[in-house]
């Protein structure tokens, strides 16, 4: 078997402990994935990222479909050696991207016509071709095509979406049957069903029937409460099998992430540690820091004293502060780093109070420092 | 004496072997320093620099004077500290960005009025403010306020800026004699002189009777001709001591350095590296590569087969011109990274062709090459 999930310890919460085996190296699990868009980790490079310890990243099918092409990719060897990341990668499915960047999208049965956010060109997006870039692309674990909906959605409109959602994962995974690879990719299906307990719980179960190896939770951290994306989340992973891994997609913020993992989660991805690097906002063990405020102007001290990324091993507040005044590309290289690693960090002190029975014991605390701002 | 300057070998040509020792390190001549405008050289960290091998970097005081101020510079423990770079750094005295970068500049005898072009805000820089702010920041080697031209410039104008810029010499001489510190920085004169060789060789024989530990050659490369550079190089190093470092201020391409060596060079540094890898422009053993044409799309080469540069190992032309492309901050990293890695890479043939006498050799056809558009 090329791929293997193994739960190795779990939690009086509710946490797991995983292994995830690909072919290209173990992602242990929980574990957080830096968002990679474009085939890159805006401002880092691979090296960076190997040396942050990062096991696995995500990049997006549709940006890497409409520039450079996926056509491109495959000539070129696939995403792995294109990019040169010989890791792990996760690619969506285009589906968030298509309803939330492009215009002029129009779903039916079939898919999704949209047009490019780079030059207005239009173009179809079947369950099939979403897999098809989605092979030829060729990374380890791939996404069905899923219907995204505008947030909040009436019940109504959710149910649509998620019969829907249902359809084309059906036609997704015969698809990949047909003509994929289950040696070198795994596809994940994608539970929908907005903010309704009901609908979720009945798409979960459906599409549980269609066996997928793995499956993520789409639809979530959209706008509605911390509290609701819980429920949601926690009404979902009582459906699903304890033996295969569990995406939830999109998130999240520091102090959420102990939340989700406390709810059996064991994959995430979110744009929040990189795009608020380049924004100035860093985070760190006593909550979050703007490095653009004066009070750190002359502030000899590194972003956090207890983080052991060669950010902070080597650069103070104030020279940060002045990078990101002056608009410099290092203000971006030196953020990114720093927060990549602290989410990475956080992973690695999950795992390790999963293994060892204790999350629930700091959990409040931690959260409570988390969400301060310096 | 904490300053020493060496010359361990001359080449037929007139090129000169040397080593100058500073209190943070020795710096081999001819030596490029790559230009670090606001204490970063721009898409690189610092340990990006020492994996490059760079012993010196240039930074502007006439930004770090505007962002984020000398006297916080100082406060913060000097630019060394304050950008984490504890190795040498050039500062210059600020007057070619003031007669670049800024509006409303009036120049008289006693120095010069000019605005900011961050916010407009009106400043006052004499010889001795310039070397005050010098000092703050605490450059290794630094340089004396001088009077630059616009190019090209008639004689009387370029005469009168010559006799001032001598002046400023003298004062900025005393000034550092009085308040400054031989023992950890090194104060460079300026020759002036504009196009015209006969004000040249005067500037220059009345700057050494003031006795730099250093000298450096400004106003030039900024619009004449090659030939005219480097005959106004010629003129001017013939009358520097032998026994000095000398500094070429703002070249210059690469198949132009070794003109400069050969005339007895001994220091350079140009943002061409550095502003055209921004641009998509590489250098490389073969000529220019302008990265974002279409003939690379599928090209899986490194950008120059023959570069031993970090880049040049692990991504392909392809790769590169999708990031290029998408406007990645990666492209800049990347491309910075490689075309400062050949220049550096350059001044290393160079030193070793000197050391074996045989520069002369092998100029026109690395020349040639160099030209080249790939």
């Amino acid at each position: 078997m090329a791929f293997q999930f193994e739960i190795l310890a779990t939690d009086p919460t509710g946490a797991r402990l995983g292994r995830l085996t690909t072919p290209l190296g173990v992602i242990d699990t929980p574990a957080f994935m830096p968002v990679g868009t474009a085939a890159t980790v805006k401002a880092q490079t691979q090296q960076d990222l190997e040396t942050l310890g990062a096991q696995i990243i995500l990049a997006n099918t549709y940006h890497l479909y409409l520039r450079p092409g996926h056509e491109l990719v495959r000539q070129m060897g696939g995403l792995h050696k294109f990019m040169s990341w010989l890791h792990a990668i996760l690619t969506d499915s285009g589906g968030y991207q298509i309803f939330s960047l492009s215009d002029l999208r129009k779903v039916c049965d079939e898919g999704v016509t949209f047009r490019s956010h780079i030059d207005g060109s239009e173009h179809f997006l079947s369950p099939e071709k979403a897999l098809e870039i989605e092979m030829a692309l060729g990374a380890d674990l791939i996404m069905v095509l899923d219907e995204c909906i505008e947030a909040p959605a009436e019940e109504p409109r959710a149910r649509e979406a998620a019969a829907r959602t249902l359809q084309w994962a059906r036609r997704s995974r015969d698809y990949f049957g047909q003509h994929g690879n289950r040696e070198t990719q795994m596809l994940f299906g994608i539970v929908q069903g907005g903010t309704y307990a009901s609908l979720r719980h009945e798409h979960a179960e459906a599409l549980v029937s269609l066996d997928f190896p793995g499956y993520a939770i789409g639809g979530l951290a959209v706008g509605e409460s911390h509290a609701a994306t819980c429920e949601m989340t926690a009404v979902v992973a009582a459906h699903l099998p304890q033996d295969r891994p569990r995406y939830l997609m999109g998130v999240g913020k520091p102090e959420q992430i102990l939340d989700y993992v406390a709810l059996g989660i064991d994959m995430m991805d979110c744009v929040l540690p990189t795009r608020s690097a380049r924004h100035g906002c860093l985070f760190t063990s006593q909550g979050r820091l703007l490095i653009r405020n004066s009070q750190f102007a002359k502030d000899n001290r590194p972003i956090d004293e207890s983080c052991g990324c060669a950010v902070c091993q080597r650069y103070s507040r104030a020279y940060l502060r002045h990078l990101y005044s002056s608009g410099e590309f290092l203000a971006a290289i030196l953020n990114t780093h720093h927060n990549i690693y602290f989410y990475l960090d956080i992973m690695r002190k999950i795992r390790d109070a999963i293994g060892f029975g204790r999350l629930g014991r700091s959990r409040s605390e931690l959260q409570e420092r988390l969400n301060r701002q310096i």
